[in-house]
């Protein structure tokens, strides 16, 4: 929704408190512009207030001798001097309120409609001033406060600051407000005031932060007699703003000009110092070398990113069009985001955590965000009901590696009467290994990349892929039917030995508990248990742990599991005679720890809080990350059954878990985690989801076992479609995998598919281009849990139209 | 700082402006809680104006039947009626203002001298209200705003919310300036004026955010005659604080009980949920089981923990006591706190960019955070002169697997043409490993751990070392004497076979350019040569890069190495014949390429930014991180030279660098590091430490080539004290061994012997505890880059005397 122009410089004036002197400093600002040649624009969008005395109709009275080139507008004009949200109620009336008043949304669109307009209009530079009503958090009409209503438009900012008695703490704490959204703060005006002398105080108190105080006399004081006042405010701005084009107004006038060639100046390096500096992760630098290659972001809000195409488009760009445009976060940036970008409930958790604490130790510690974070993990969350114990981490890797080294001990643990003499010297077994799935990932460290086969594509020189890894059966809609597609070994055993079959439709598919007597389920059965016995009798490697990531492997290439084959395979594996060498105590894991991998899956990417709800089983391990924080800071979290943490219990520090990061539980991630999953449990108690969950219902009043964000027509369509070979969606997520392309994750046929997604419909004003990822022949579109459904089709939408063969 | 008290309720009162009724609604309160005959404590720390207006002569004016029972109570008091800094000013003139206006200190430990005063006077209940001048940043005697100022303090608040047109903005700005300083607020009071209604929008407002908004009448006009004036204040406060007791403002009351109730009763259960619930990093649970043994850290401020130690004392606490009581964080939280907790400048960082940002996907994507970092860092910082990217991840240990992968990969690229034919199928090498110095520990994850020797002690069941590690001579000052201890392969070289040898004061053994070519440096090289020819040319592994903490080993034991042996061995291991079999091209690592583990030891920890100035050569890879955030969250970078960078890159996807973390590059962890660098070079530039360099200077006007804040008598001092074998000191850190006890990591000895540390001396007021953390037989204490020099000798002092020998 930003905007940014070569020509046009965009300020939105905001008010320290109101009665500083907003008006009066705007129409100084707008006089001087007006000066220099410029084109002015000024936009009142919300005005409250008798008529004659509209901030709109003032600005032109004393814009001085080129008011001519000025044009003022108000788009939303009430009569009753209060609050723009009580004044269009009054206005109103309590009973239409409701309806009548426009939306932050339509609010903010009108004004970006009316800056293109503008933008349009002249080629030549000219200046635009947003003036705000009242101060920074002075509600809008909806109700919102102003900033947060207008930082989807991510304007730079003047503050005017407040020169009465207390007005220092006013205007720092306005200043603070706006940083919070991440409004650029590029001046402060204020009155030279020489009682109180604010803007003594307040100059060097922004010197060091960089920004620059004008400081203007104030107004004469008004005369009774309105000829005699015109006369007055009229000398007044004669002589703050000369026509000489000297002074502190026009200081600031260059300034603001400056900072704004400045940006764009930044901007428009940013991509060649990107390319000079930076290592990307997982991106091939060769293939990708140009400034146009480069996503400049200039900021986030919503589920879009602002981004910066300058370069990408320079020759055929209409100079009168916005420098920046919007872009759909169609990854959820790496599957992270929940609640939308730069969310204030989320920024004010993570400043009120390091305002308290910044970070603390954790060892033998504990603090407040860290132990809520752990009990409603544990007690109500992901754990309930077979955790007893939180290990807080960094990342998904972290949080894996520490899931593995749990495991992995409390195998050896309870094996230790039947270790080697040599194992027994070292300390501990040799040759443990994992069992889990082909297209399994778990991470980048090389302890979680060794728990995954080698395929050749996530690989390292110090991988050692240490297990077994079961090729799985996997379920998804080819040509508008939900099929289950059986690898060989498995298709052998059923009766019509056909790869496909159909076990119905996806609620049926992921009515796990039904399918436990079927026919498939005595297939996957027998499959498993013979595999275990062939593994298990054969090599030196010991298996001592079940990895899964349940529901869908992420990284693998958006792989839906068949959830029976996962279940059954947890199953199995606790009740198979192969692992049974030792003993177990009462209460603790049998056959092997089971590890789920929920980092991708869990908390409600898919729909639901944890995927053992669909399973129909819990693990004895398992890691959660990614959306724990909504998309703001790195955190995981290991939950661990008392089984397992009582494998490093004991006398001896060497045989605790000697694993922790320097940053372990820092509060700033555990208080954003704990903000999220309050949201997060509100907005699914709520039945914030009900709508999306009522399309994937199979019978009235019926909650469906999985459903989608994503419309069930749509994905039964696009599976029809020539170029789709199979499509799956759940939760946010929708993937589609190109058909007729073998080539895996070194294939780039999905990502020339869909090229044309990443820039904004032509023919649309209010379209956005969409930054996906690919993984090989598979595209996949995320979606945070609060998208607009409007979003959501629109980019339905796209996607179709995206797909249909170009026409002859 | 912070207190708190069982039987004294305290309660700071903030404005969200001036003339907002603050000390009338606190008189409200004052009254209030002596009506409900509490003893009553009011504290104006600093009041302007007329003596005959001030607020603590009002206050008792109108406290009502029970006004005896109020002690009310100014301590520092201008008369001018402006802000306190200019008050202060105007009063003591310019010229000596500097000395006589109260530091912020002074006031703080006013107030809290004060307050601790007040609960020793009574044991009955009682309530407490400080109220403050202006609003929440107007500021303070001198200078800095009040809630900074006041933060140390940390006492729960009252916001006395604007009822004035603008006044919503005011409230809820200042509201969010408390949160950035982590304040508890526990209520809003505001007038309830009809025409705004701003009490409506913020009771709804505040009502989501769990706070109480008390609505209060607004006082009657003011009349012109002073008796008519007394007598309708005088029924306005026995309308709204009847002595029937009832009503908002008693309502507060109850809601302020139960507020500081549930805020001891939450401190009182931390511990037994703690040991509930949370799986602590690296501590063995069965030693620490008790609710004593766990440290609930209320807040932090500066290098102070509040701690609450109830249930410690409990028997014994005199319940006049604070339950919260100052502990300095002695092992600066995991050696990450460089410029004290909960620094607001870091908090503010982070905030702007949550509010800017959000998290945005990295791959292929810029922004200024991360762009200012990388160009930060590689260009004027550790990479200067020899990185050129920068690949930026969550943690040390992340960031040392990245390292690992980059050297792995440059010499496998290079000796490709040398591959069998197996490693070609398998599309890698075989049986690399690193080279590296025992003691050495790279981080947790299990790829890290597998560049380290398996000593036993951090090791898990996947733990696989790879390389070779020499056992290295090390420095530390014995008995008043800096040695250099070698070990006996290296000690039998030398032509006296000794163990120990005197190179001369610390200032000469850091001269590592001018013992290049002394005796020693003879021994190391052929020592080093002749290891290199022996490993290289037996075994099948095949070393592929030296990996080095240099300067100290820290997780290993702060263990300091020879600065020479470990430039040698650079040197060595880049001009060996060992390891020449391709030739390598212009500009590219020579030998194997060489890490810098600089994730502890860079970045000022060790008073100097980057080690390779010490060593005099600079590697091609090198990992910071922790001060990197100046302590606040997680961040990693890793450093490459460009022909390290040229090893993935290709035409082919699957060269690439396949590594990548969701939150890689996050705009609150860059900007946060940027803020903190900037801060630190500020530090650097301006002299900040000078007098600790001074010190350590061998002649006058010569820069040092190491320092440290601790004073080198001491550290001499201490080496010769009985119980100390060994000590070293270097930037924040001092390290001391303790004498006669050889069981390492095991070995309990450290924390016995400090034990006395962890609570505040009995003698003195004005002590903390330490919390400090040991590696087995070894102690260390780590300062923040800021740490006040009295705080240092305090400490100091403390650890002389705690290792005196008890008297008999």
């Amino acid at each position: 929704m930003s905007v940014l122009f070569h020509h046009l410089r965009v300020h939105q004036v905001f008010g320290a408190n109101t009665d500083v002197g907003k008006t009066l400093l705007t129409t100084a600002l707008v006089r001087a512009s007006s000066l220099t040649g410029k084109a002015v624009y000024y936009l009142k969008p919300v005005s409250t207030g008798p008529l004659q005395d509209a901030d709109d109709e003032y600005i032109t009275r004393f814009a001085g001798p080129k008011a001519s080139s000025i044009q003022s507008r108000c788009l939303f004009r009430y009569s009753d001097p209060v609050s723009p949200h009580l004044a269009a109620q009054r206005e109103h009336g309590a009973d239409e309120a409701q309806l009548s008043i426009p939306s932050d949304g339509t609010l903010v669109k009108a004004i970006r409609s009316h800056i293109h307009e503008c933008a349009r209009a002249t080629r030549e530079r000219a200046h635009m001033y947003v003036e705000t009503a009242g101060g920074v958090h002075s509600p809008t009409l909806s109700g919102s406060t102003q900033i947060d209503a207008y930082r989807p438009l991510f304007l730079p900012t003047i503050l005017v600051g407040d020169h009465k008695l207390g007005g220092i703490s006013a205007t720092i704490s306005s200043y603070e407000s706006l940083l919070l959204r991440g409004y650029i703060v590029d001046a402060v005006m204020i009155f030279r005031e020489e009682y109180y002398r604010n803007w003594e105080y307040l100059r060097s108190y922004f010197a060091e932060r960089d920004i620059n105080v004008a400081v203007v006399d104030p107004p004469p004081p008004k005369h009774a007699d309105p000829a005699l006042n015109l006369a007055s405010t009229d000398e007044y701005y004669q002589n703050i703003v000369p026509e000489a084009q000297n002074g502190s107004v026009f200081d600031l006038l260059n300034h603001l000009d400056d900072r704004h060639a400045n940006r764009i100046e930044e901007l428009n390096t940013m991509p060649k110092r990107t390319l000079d500096t930076v290592w990307w992760p997982f991106v091939q630098h060769g293939l990708f070398k140009e400034e146009k290659d480069v996503n400049v972001i200039d900021s986030a809000s919503g589920d879009e990113f602002s981004v910066f195409n300058g370069r990408r488009t320079q020759a055929s760009v209409d100079s009168t069009k916005s420098l920046l445009e919007p872009q759909f976060d169609g990854s959820a940036s790496w599957w992270t985001q929940a609640l939308g970008h730069a969310n204030p409930a989320l920024t004010m958790a993570a400043a009120r955590a390091a305002g308290r604490y910044g970070h603390v130790m954790f060892p033998q510690g504990s603090h407040l965000p860290a132990l809520k974070l752990a009990e409603r993990l544990v007690k109500s969350g992901p754990g309930k009901g077979w955790a007893s114990r939180a290990y807080i981490s960094d990342n998904g890797s972290s949080g894996m590696e520490i899931a593995l080294k749990m495991a992995l001990r409390a195998y050896a643990v309870r094996e230790r009467e039947h270790w080697t003499n040599e194992e027994l010297a070292q300390g501990r077994p040799k040759n443990l290994g994992v069992l889990g799935l082909k297209g399994s990932y778990h991470g980048d460290t090389i302890g979680a990349m060794d728990a995954c086969e080698d395929s050749g594509v996530y690989t390292c020189e110090w991988h050692d892929a240490k297990g077994y890894w079961f090729d799985p059966p996997t379920v998804g809609v080819r040509d508008g039917r939900m099929v289950v597609s059986l690898p060989p070994a498995i298709a052998a055993l059923t009766e019509s030995g056909e790869a496909e079959v159909n076990e119905g439709p996806i609620q049926v598919v992921y009515s796990v508990e039904e399918r436990l007597d079927s026919d498939l389920a005595e297939v996957y059965r027998a499959f498993i248990q013979d595999m275990l016995v062939k593994i298990t009798s054969q090599g030196d490697l010991k298996l001592a742990a079940l990895v899964l990531e349940p529901i869908v492997m992420g990284a693998g290439g958006m792989i839906f599991v068949d959830p029976l084959f996962q279940r059954i395979l947890v199953d199995s594996v606790r009740s198979s005679p192969c692992f049974s060498k030792t003993v177990r105590r009462e209460g603790s894991w049998s056959g092997l720890p089971v590890i789920f991998d929920e980092v991708f899956a869990g908390l409600y990417r898919l729909g639901m809080e944890r995927t053992s709800d669909v399973l129909g089983v819990t693990p004895d391990v398992a890691v959660n990350a990614k959306i724990l924080t909504g998309g703001l800071v790195p955190l995981a979290v290991t939950l661990a059954t008392q089984s397992v943490f009582d494998a490093f219990y004991g006398a001896d520090k060497a045989d605790a878990l000697l694993h922790g990061h320097s940053y372990t539980a820092y509060p700033v991630g555990c208080e954003v985690a704990n903000e999220s999953l309050r949201i997060i449990d509100g907005m699914a108690k709520g039945g914030a989801w009900d709508e999306a969950k009522a399309a994937w219902r199979v019978a009235e009043g019926e909650s469906p076992k999985v459903w989608s964000f994503w419309d069930p027509d749509f994905v039964g369509e696009l599976s029809k479609s020539e170029a789709v070979g199979e499509v799956m969606a759940m939760g946010t997520v929708l993937a589609l995998k190109i058909a007729g392309d073998s080539q895996g994750y070194q294939s780039h046929s999905a990502q020339k598919l869909l090229e044309g997604l990443r820039v904004a419909a032509e023919d649309d004003e209010s379209s956005f281009g969409i930054n996906y990822r690919t993984l090989g022949n598979v595209a996949y579109f995320m979606l945070s849990l609060n998208t607009p459904t409007e979003t959501v089709r629109h980019i339905e939408d796209r996607i179709w139209r995206t797909l249909q063969p170009a026409e002859a």
